[in-house]
């Protein structure tokens, strides 16, 4: 018997996620460890009328690829891998780390060759397929978080199997009262920071593409962030972890930057180019089933009561236009000695909404 | 580390079998609890210059598809497959069955079904794509061969890593010899059995298509056949076992048929169609590394010491033309009291070949 909580998660990816309907041809992606809940999707995509394709594989598979390919391999894309992108109405790919960190040593510039190559299939998935991603409990990842893997199954369908159409109403309200709005002030400890959003669009993100999901976010007017914030959180980029950030920024640009472990890391990755040293994006989490940090940005970047503030690149659909190679999130608890205020009024204190 | 005899089975499967080289499309198919094997074939086709894609699926797919789908999905062609079996230059299909009866309360229409929609996939591979099907071993496995999984194991890499090239040099041989000949006769305890190959093709099997493989055969002009055969293994059709078969010809055609067990069975397959009543392959099984009978078709027709003779359908590259929806492979063991004559002369005795 599987895990009830696996069927209840298949049922919200393939209906509220994804929406399948009656001749859909679906991919189902993942790897064989996450069996049980790609075979619940594979089961309800076809209840649905859906034409499901089980596109199973193995983690090792990846980090094999990259340390054993020669150039034209690296550089190889699959026409396969194309056409099935073309082909396709809908995408759901479940991650099932069984090592975060099988990548650690594996060369970035490989990796950077094979991201380039497939490119038009991640573009086309990304602008004309409905798609979702979603993590599948693993010991791996609950090493990551430091726990069991029964305390972090509760806790990732705690973050996944909510009311969702709740979460919906929740932010079409949020975004209404944010885009009346336009300037935001982030208070803590170590903290004042603040930065313009007039005319920018807030975007809730409500489970159609991540899951767990839970924010709504925009990007900043490039030049108005001004002041300082000191993360509690640790902040981790390419499989590498930073503690204790603190940026300083002045007419948008980060001035100074310090971290108590990884400041080179940060500072390097900063100087990338110029647009890293900038705001791309500014994310309110509303997911109350998050309370946990857990080092995995897709359920971290959602947590009740945090906001996030990702140095480089902005989402353009939202009206942002600073560039970068750099996406950075970093997420900044504001559940103690905090609050959020949007056009000098109390917007969130301690983490909670204020109505 | 994985058994050495997996890495030496991915040698022969991905240069002998299949004959990887650089820029090849190799689509490597199997279901999950293949890795070992799947993972070795793919690092193979990685050193040898190819683009290999793991396709892995689940066998419980296979029976919840057949069980659940409804018409439109059953006799859906899924363009993703049709368009990847016509860009691949080579498959390899590793099966390895968690439970060999899985499908036994199938409704066989329902199967049929997606057997005449996934047609085109299948054509177009076995027309025009080097392509290889082998066995992993598994508990299901062994257990219908009822032996342990370590005997199993023991039993398949005997049966598969064996010296290939030696054995292609000895089908050539024993082809030139079978096709000057014109008559074969198969004697044995209840049996005594005649047919005309004048003309026809030898085909040998040398581990190109099947792994293991080991045999060679064509088939009998169509109204040569006569006399009697008693088959001492059972003999498997669509999943059910029939024991103690005796066949009776005259001038081609079955007039008799009966079996210890499963008797209406027999008859009722054998009365599908009228070809289904007349031969259409035989073969000589050349792996001496096959000693015992599994009920897995893939080794027994290959088995050393054997003859296997196929009421229904024939090749008809061999030169046949016996038309049938049936193909039944049902194996003779040579290797006590009996003797292969070729026009009059022995050609092997007790399942040694007569230089």
């Amino acid at each position: 018997m599987t895990d009830p909580r696996v069927e209840a998660l298949a049922d919200i990816l393939v209906q509220h996620s994804t929406e399948v309907g009656p001749g859909d041809l679906v991919v189902i992606d993942g790897t064989a460890n996450a069996q049980p809940l790609l075979m619940a999707c594979y089961r309800r995509v076809l209840a649905a009328g859906g034409h499901p394709r089980l596109n199973v594989g193995f983690e090792e598979a990846q980090e094999v690829f990259l340390s054993e390919a020669n150039d034209d391999q690296l550089e190889f894309l699959d026409p396969i891998a194309k056409f099935q992108a073309d082909s396709i109405q809908v995408a759901i790919r479940i991650r099932a780390s069984e090592n975060t960190r099988a990548l650690a040593n594996v060369d970035p510039s490989r990796l950077a060759k094979t991201m380039i190559a497939r490119r038009p299939v991640m573009d086309q998935i990304i602008e004309n397929v409905r798609w979702v991603l979603c993590d599948y409990p693993t010991n791996a990842l609950a090493q990551e978080a430091e726990m069991s893997l029964s305390e972090y199954a509760d806790f990732l369908y705690g973050a996944t199997n909510i009311d969702w159409s709740e979460m919906t109403a929740r932010l079409a309200s949020l975004k209404t009262r944010l885009e009346a709005g336009s300037d935001v002030r982030i208070v803590g400890p170590d903290t004042d920071l603040t930065l313009r959003t007039a005319g920018r669009i807030w975007e809730p993100a409500d489970g159609k593409k991540n899951m767990p999901d839970g924010e709504i976010f925009t990007a900043p007017i490039e030049d108005s962030v001004n002041g300082r914030v000191r993360y509690e959180f640790p902040a981790i980029y390419q499989g590498r972890q930073v503690d204790g950030i603190s940026l300083t920024f002045k007419d948008g640009l980060i001035v100074e930057a310090t971290a108590e472990r990884g400041d080179d890391f940060l500072n390097a990755i900063l100087d990338t180019d110029p647009g890293a040293r900038r705001l791309g994006e500014i994310g309110i989490g509303t997911n109350e089933g998050i309370q946990r940090h857990t080092k995995n940005i897709l359920f971290d970047e959602k947590m009740g009561g945090t906001v996030h503030l990702a140095v480089g690149r902005a989402y353009e659909f939202t009206g942002g236009k600073n560039q970068s190679a750099v996406h950075w999130d970093m997420v900044k608890d504001l559940r103690t000695d905090a609050a959020l205020y949007l056009d000098g009024e109390l917007l969130q204190e301690n983490g909670v909404f204020v109505e």
